[in-house]
């Protein structure tokens, strides 16, 4: 993309309403704009960066066996009627009367309707285990929106539901979802610890919080230092074997892990004190196992084996793409701007033209723009007219992970600057050393 | 992907609710359920289809330099009193209350928020031409919605808004989009022909609706049969050409094209007989280019290049994926079921085991499987333990392009069926020669 064809509106000031440092980045990075409280506009980068994290929260739901599907924000009251949570939700969710005085609502989440969903296709054990997933809008209207994202009323969800025919078959269910998380965080950029949690509305009596450690992170947590040291489970994970899915679920939860409201502080003081860790964490995933909350009130059974109709065991497993973005800066970022992880920044590389209208710089700039696309990576041009000095301020604020900076000077001598935004690292090379290593597609 | 790893419940009874063939097929391949009157969940294979189609109108837009963004479902209601069209869009509007009681709505469309996002950020001509697109949900309550989703309440539609510093520019904005949607269109298997169209309540004087004829088509279109000898724009088309763009909106525009309600009888009646085309028609787009009527209500003001305030020159073009699968299945299908065109066909072939168990056919199939695979198609293998019967008459109904089954008998001789759904050829082949047609990405 060249940015003189862009609509990147960064910010030189910090808006006031912007209470956490990743809402201030987003604002002045120009990804976001408040359209209301707790709503935002996606502008440009933000929607790339969106799209990224969606990619691979999609890619690893499927290679969990998780298949997709599409549910509509607006629901008919009724669903909700039948799980009972129609008065139970509170004024977190968006009520509507639509034209023919019908009661509606904006989905705070899905499990009514992923279960009028089953019970209207499903009839028998054999076509267990399911696990239907979706991204869709939701809405919560919380009654004081704050933090830009990361606690919005209308963000993005990916919710997944699993079916099957008993409690124990459903854990392996939540199992493939507990590895499937590990690996969507680590995809992105983020250390995420699971950490039991509550269950609040959703119900159930199994369930854990992904928990990403930093420093401005919404509420206390602890855990045992072991978790830093673990492998992520790797691409080739076996889904379909009980007993891997089982031993890395056990490690992963044998440690001391817990957030504030579920914290036990006499097995905590048991710890050495080199093993405990007191942090500030930030929830960006939530799974839970709640067997027939849903299933047995709405009536979705299947006929088991021995031709008997039982209710199936259902788990529920949401991640927010649009809290993530926020998460992802609030743990990489520094002083200048964000830093973003490989895997979900918006751009691989940012080729910065110091001198537009000069034919060796233009033409320098063109040719490494071109071996990018070459490489298949895909960069940002900069030639715009700006000054020296607000290029790179903006550039460093968008934090694209390589900056390659074409300058009158450097040229003379046949090199271009090779920057790395996460280290800071500047290195001279020869412009033809830079072409062959973005044509090889190398960020580095 | 393997069938019975999938969700695809198939119908085998016509639901009564359905009165169009699109609705009837789409129900019955299992590609969408009713949730509400005009509201759907897709379903695995309606998802799959959603993308495909989603996919080939972002990259048309993105080739004719629309820059993509998402805005909020949720829209505050001062946004529409400063337009205007608050009290004048009517009962269609979905208007919401929230917990703080302030008056907000669903979005219906987005020429409001998106002039709101530009008079933010734009102060200048140098940043013109600037045309802005997203793809979003959008809620109409329409009194009586049918159809299924050729005329539902809850609908995908991406929507793109140009802004330029003039009328004149700003017209040719509006070309750029009326030959993306040439493109668009034809790439997902339809003839689609421009008419003049009535602005409705998006106001503006040049406005262009983009038909697909259909015999079950919801209205009377009349044309000149020349348009369906025209070329679709290619591929390379210089979008930054202001002369090549004219010639070919001129070109698509000079032929007798009307709708019911903009049909010049008169006119009509001058044509050669032979040249006239009175059918059923089904908008699949529509254009509007309507100048100030949002910028200067709502105060969008560029410095122009003599330094003077002008509000900016604007337009919008709309298309609804949801509605597309409809009109799609409406243009393409026979008495067996949906018969897809290639670019948006769900998957690209489906591998059709007719004897699940049996060592021959099982190892046949699976190998055809990672052919095609390693071929880059996106195969699916039936799996399944239904009867043959059963087998031909889902892939039939859910209309991939290529099919090849693999049947015990065949297989004694060493070959496989392939067959071409849209014509009903069918062939023998020697499985060798199918699985290096399937490696070298071959559909036929």
């Amino acid at each position: 993309m060249r940015l003189s064809h862009y609509f990147l509106p960064i910010l030189k000031e910090t808006p006031r309403e912007a209470e956490i440092v990743s809402h201030r980045l987003m604002l002045r990075a120009g990804m976001i704009k408040q359209q209301a409280a707790g709503i935002f506009s996606f502008l440009p980068l933000g929607k790339k960066v969106l799209d990224k994290v969606c990619d691979i929260v999609r890619e690893e739901q499927n290679r969990a066996g998780a298949i997709e599907i599409l549910m509509p924000t607006v629901q008919p009251a009724d669903l909700w009627q039948e799980s009972g949570r129609y008065n139970a939700y509170g004024p977190e969710m968006l009520r509507i009367r639509d034209r023919h005085d019908r009661d509606m609502l904006y989905g705070p989440t899905n499990e009514e309707m992923v279960t009028d969903i089953f019970r209207t296709y499903v009839r028998s054990y054999k076509d267990l285990p399911l696990n239907l997933y979706h991204m869709q809008w939701k809405f919560r209207d919380e009654v004081r929106p704050r933090f830009g994202v990361m606690r919005g009323r209308e963000f993005l969800m990916k919710d997944a539901y699993s079916f099957d025919l008993d409690y124990e078959r459903g854990k392996i269910a939540y199992y493939r979802m507990f590895v499937a998380y590990l690996r969507t965080f680590e995809r992105c950029g983020l250390t995420a610890i699971p950490m039991r949690a509550d269950t609040g509305p959703i119900g159930g009596d199994l369930s854990h919080e992904f928990i990403v450690l930093a420093d401005t992170g919404e509420s206390e947590v602890f855990c045992n230092r072991a978790f830093l040291e673990f492998e992520t489970p790797g691409v080739d994970t076996d889904y379909s074997d009980d007993k891997v899915l089982t031993d890395l679920v056990t490690r992963w939860t044998t440690p001391y892990a817990a957030t504030d409201e579920m914290h036990d502080e006499d097995a905590w003081q048991k710890l050495p004190e080199d093993e405990r860790i007191s942090a500030r964490g930030i929830e960006v995933g939530h799974i839970f196992h709640f067997g027939t909350k849903y299933s047995d009130p709405m009536g979705a059974r299947v006929a088991g084996p021995d031709g008997q109709q039982v209710p199936v065991s259902m788990g529920s497993y949401g991640i927010g793409p649009t809290r993530l973005l926020g998460a992802i800066i609030e743990a990489s970022h520094d002083d200048a701007g964000i830093v973003w992880p490989k895997g979900v920044a918006p751009f691989d590389v940012s080729i910065i033209n110091m001198k537009v209208g000069d034919g060796v710089c233009d033409e320098a700039a063109e040719k490494l723009y071109r071996a990018a696309k070459d490489g298949g990576l895909d960069p940002l041009l900069d030639d715009t007219d700006q000054r020296a000095g607000a290029k790179f301020a903006t550039h460093e604020l968008i934090g694209i992970p390589a900056q390659i900076v074409t300058g009158p000077r450097g040229l003379a001598n046949g090199v271009v600057e090779w920057r790395d935004r996460k280290s800071g690292d500047k290195q001279e090379m020869p412009l033809d050393e830079a072409l062959n290593r973005l044509a090889a597609g190398a960020m580095q």
